[in-house]
């Protein structure tokens, strides 16, 4: 069985008319999650945010904005479509949607221009893309009236791609407990102050929230041999600090490539000799956000082995 | 308007009782080309074989096997599963049906594992991938009946991508001719004695073919800005000189990325600080021929900026 990691990305700043969002009632979530085609496992909230745990990756909501992050086949562009429908276009001061290359885009139920497309009935956007489209890339849609992000609105996304064998091994245990998943992780010593809700799949397969104030963080785990990948994000204001971050997850994961996308927060990388930076893109919104997306690859060493297929879909 | 350059290729080696194929008529290969909706632009033969250039890349035809290179949205399946109905699967001695990473995979007409699939209903064989599914990798599907490579049987592949700029510049101008194209590649210098044809496609595009005896080599050049990717393949018995032609396309189209694949004819390739190798797979089909995929990579040096859309299609 076939499972596509790489999530779609949609993310809905709204006027001031619409706020605050978190008192809209649960059932509306539920409707939203529902038109992409997941649903809604759990949620934890605090003052500042909601944030909901679906059985295809988060919805995370705050007075003013949601960010819905959904993989495998969802249809996320109907949940942005319904969300714009319900609330009206013109409460929206700023909607991205975004979507990163996958393992089999074939596979998808819409190419990502054709949901460009969509979105173009009810905005004014331009359409943009960071890498290579025959290599690691993301594909952004982003609405250009006029707008200025706040200071706090900030985003690091690390996309990790084929974990090391023994990493694999272990996330593809069946009988693994959440207790287990946390400490491979070791989140208590990284993020010591996040409430956290997490899960894991049938038969294996592993999505977190954690939030603090408005901070979030959401980790999403594909163990799966025929699309291996893993997915951090949030907006902690890293900064400084984004090499510890991502040294934690590379040195826990031991992925041979990974991707570091961020709005707002970029920061040098330098991986010497054990990842090489084989794609970078460096840019600005016309709305005022700087955008950095690179791809990091190790240098092949010794040959490997043709994949066999054992089964055909 | 967007133009897959990343071609589909199939070989079907057959036995004696259908040999010589060269001496079908040449109705029978324009309808094995209608299959695949592409059509014959025109045709080249020796006392060994026969060379057709494709409205969509090439078809070769020897006494006892054809080779179909087919781009863009073509069907190649349907061409395979035609020759094989026509002439009878007990009589194909060997088959490889062959498909690598596209820039729009979710534009094609059928997904390669649903190809290999339909290539089993006819055959028993091994279904194996060379790369990774999230970056560059070429899948195939090959018979698994017994049967033993001949010894002038060697494959050389070189798929370039992202030729410079300036490279891309040269190409897509409207108004090139045969003759300032095959100059630009210097073809008469590093294949002085085969013979060519070839074919300027509008607005732009190139392909050819060249034949010497029983060797092949066939260049197909898709210079859109959208997906810009140069092939070159032969047969020709490369070894100790493999670097010499591979560095001459290189050093003429700069690629910032590029595969080498080799069946039979592999060579030790090391492109110091210039080419990384990131992918490199060795590895030995049940029936005797020795595969090796490469991915070279620049390394990244200065960012580049973010490609912005002008049309959605």
């Amino acid at each position: 069985m076939f499972f596509e990691g790489a999530e779609k990305k949609l993310e809905i700043i709204v006027d001031k008319s619409l706020q605050p969002l978190t008192n809209r009632p649960d059932s509306f979530w539920k409707e939203i999650v529902a038109k992409c085609e997941a649903t809604i496992l759990s949620q934890i909230e605090n003052s500042k945010m909601k944030a909901f745990l679906l059985s295809e990756s988060s919805l995370f909501v705050w007075d003013d904005r949601i960010l819905m992050l959904t993989c495998g086949q969802t249809k996320l562009i109907q949940s942005a479509k319904f969300f714009v429908n319900e609330l009206g276009a013109d409460h929206v001061d700023c909607l991205f949607f975004q979507r990163k290359n996958e393992y089999r885009a074939q596979l998808q139920p819409s190419d990502f221009l054709e949901d460009a497309k969509n979105l173009m009935k009810d905005f004014d956007g331009e359409v943009v893309r960071f890498g290579k489209l025959h290599s690691h890339h993301t594909q952004l849609f982003y609405t250009t009236k006029e707008y200025s992000p706040i200071d706090s609105d900030c985003t690091c996304e690390l996309l990790m791609y084929d974990m090391a064998p023994e990493v694999i091994g272990f996330l593809t245990r069946e009988d693994l407990t959440i207790a287990q998943i946390r400490d491979f992780f070791q989140l208590g010593k990284i993020f010591p102050d996040f409430e956290l809700d997490d899960f894991v799949f049938k038969p294996y397969g592993y999505s977190l929230n954690g939030i603090r104030g408005e901070d979030y963080l959401t980790i999403h785990v594909t163990p799966q041999e025929k699309s291996p990948y893993v997915s951090f994000e949030t907006n902690i204001k890293l900064c400084s600090e984004t090499r510890v971050f991502l040294n934690h997850f590379l040195e826990i994961l031991k992925p041979f490539s990974f991707d570091v996308m961020t709005f707002n927060c970029t920061t040098e990388l330098d991986f010497g000799n054990t990842y090489m930076k084989t794609i970078h893109v460096k840019d600005s919104l016309k709305i005022g956000y700087e955008v950095d997306f690179r791809y990091f690859n190790k240098r092949s060493e010794a040959p490997e082995k043709m994949y066999r297929y054992k089964e055909l879909d």
